[in-house]
């Protein structure tokens, strides 16, 4: 389709770079900052800007972070001996929500996938083993999504952790049945999991 | 929940600004510029910037333009004693994406609603009523979506018309059956209007 001006073809171009967004839906929100006040377009245009030039990686974690170090590494009061380890920052504020953690994070800012061409080499890999390595870290928790590609990524860092001098425990998240989820809907191998690594029933009493 | 960088914080929230897009999705578009090169963003947010302040409407048809006459109305070619009302801007792409028609366009910038507010004096009425009556239009077409509010604003539109001194025909576009869709699917109201508006058939033969 033709565009009546050629800015509108470069903002449509430009926005439907963006994933999931195509050229009907660039249009669409083109148009639209059209008929809001000025100010907000400036305001959405200084905020990418900023955003991607002043935001950082903590240089502990790599975690986003406004400086060298976040908020959460920069902590006294969480447990920096016990670190889990994640794929991206959103996962960091899944378990962040759940109020329940209290050691510190690893963002591996990806996983290993031979597929999309990612290897250790793209992943802060290194970074992780430096600092279980230097920091004295007793335990890392592989909190990866259970796909191929993570699990790919589970056994590289099991078998690299377990080279190091000292090595420290290492453990994965729990999968099993969701809460409130109904045992006839649960996949096969979730079901098998959940029984092979069922838990002592007083203790799953103690987590309410 | 809560994001870890003040930076993030507030891309989200600007990118959420926008019509069908939440939190969660600007989250990710966040996250993927910045593993973009940082010219994606800076190009991204330099055309933000431009467009809103550069662009222009039309004078003559209040179609979006990069000058102060669009390139349709600028055409000395087209027939500009036939005028073509529209909704917005992707109503004359999709006419002119036809390639069959001639005349020329004015750009309504929406319709008429009661319930979101929307009056007369908020559309280019009066914009429309003045061409009509200085550059002796012939015909004026109204082209709008056949809902509640485009039946309202057409029939606004044709009484302010009649009531001009030299008042131009008015005609609708056709409602009927699409091309290649069967007549069992199609809803009543169209059908109806399809044996109403029936057409000579030598003439449909023509338009092959």
């Amino acid at each position: 389709m033709e565009y009546p001006s050629k800015l509108l073809t470069q903002i449509v171009d430009e926005i439907s770079k963006l994933p999931g967004i195509g050229k009907r839906t660039a249009l669409r929100l083109a148009l639209y900052l059209l008929k809001q006040p000025e100010e907000q377009s400036k305001d959405l245009s200084a905020t990418i800007l900023k955003f991607r030039s002043d935001v950082k990686q903590c240089k502990v974690c790599h975690n986003i972070s406004d400086n060298e170090v976040c908020d959460i590494c920069a902590d006294s009061r969480r447990n920096h001996q016990l670190v889990c380890v994640v794929e991206d920052v959103r996962d960091v504020m899944a378990i962040e929500s759940t109020g329940e953690y209290k050691g510190v994070f690893h963002v591996l800012g990806g996983k290993i996938s031979p597929i999309e061409g990612i290897g250790p080499d793209d992943l802060t890999i290194e970074a992780l083993l430096n600092r279980v390595e230097n920091r004295s870290v007793d335990e890392v928790i592989f909190a990866l999504s259970a796909t191929v590609d993570g699990d790919t990524t589970n056994f590289y860092l099991f078998k690299k952790l377990s080279q190091l001098p000292v090595s420290p425990r290492i453990s994965t998240i729990a999968r099993g049945i969701s809460v409130g989820e109904e045992l006839q809907y649960a996949d096969e191998i979730t079901l098998a999991r959940s029984i092979l690594n069922r838990v002592p029933f007083e203790k799953s009493i103690k987590q309410h």
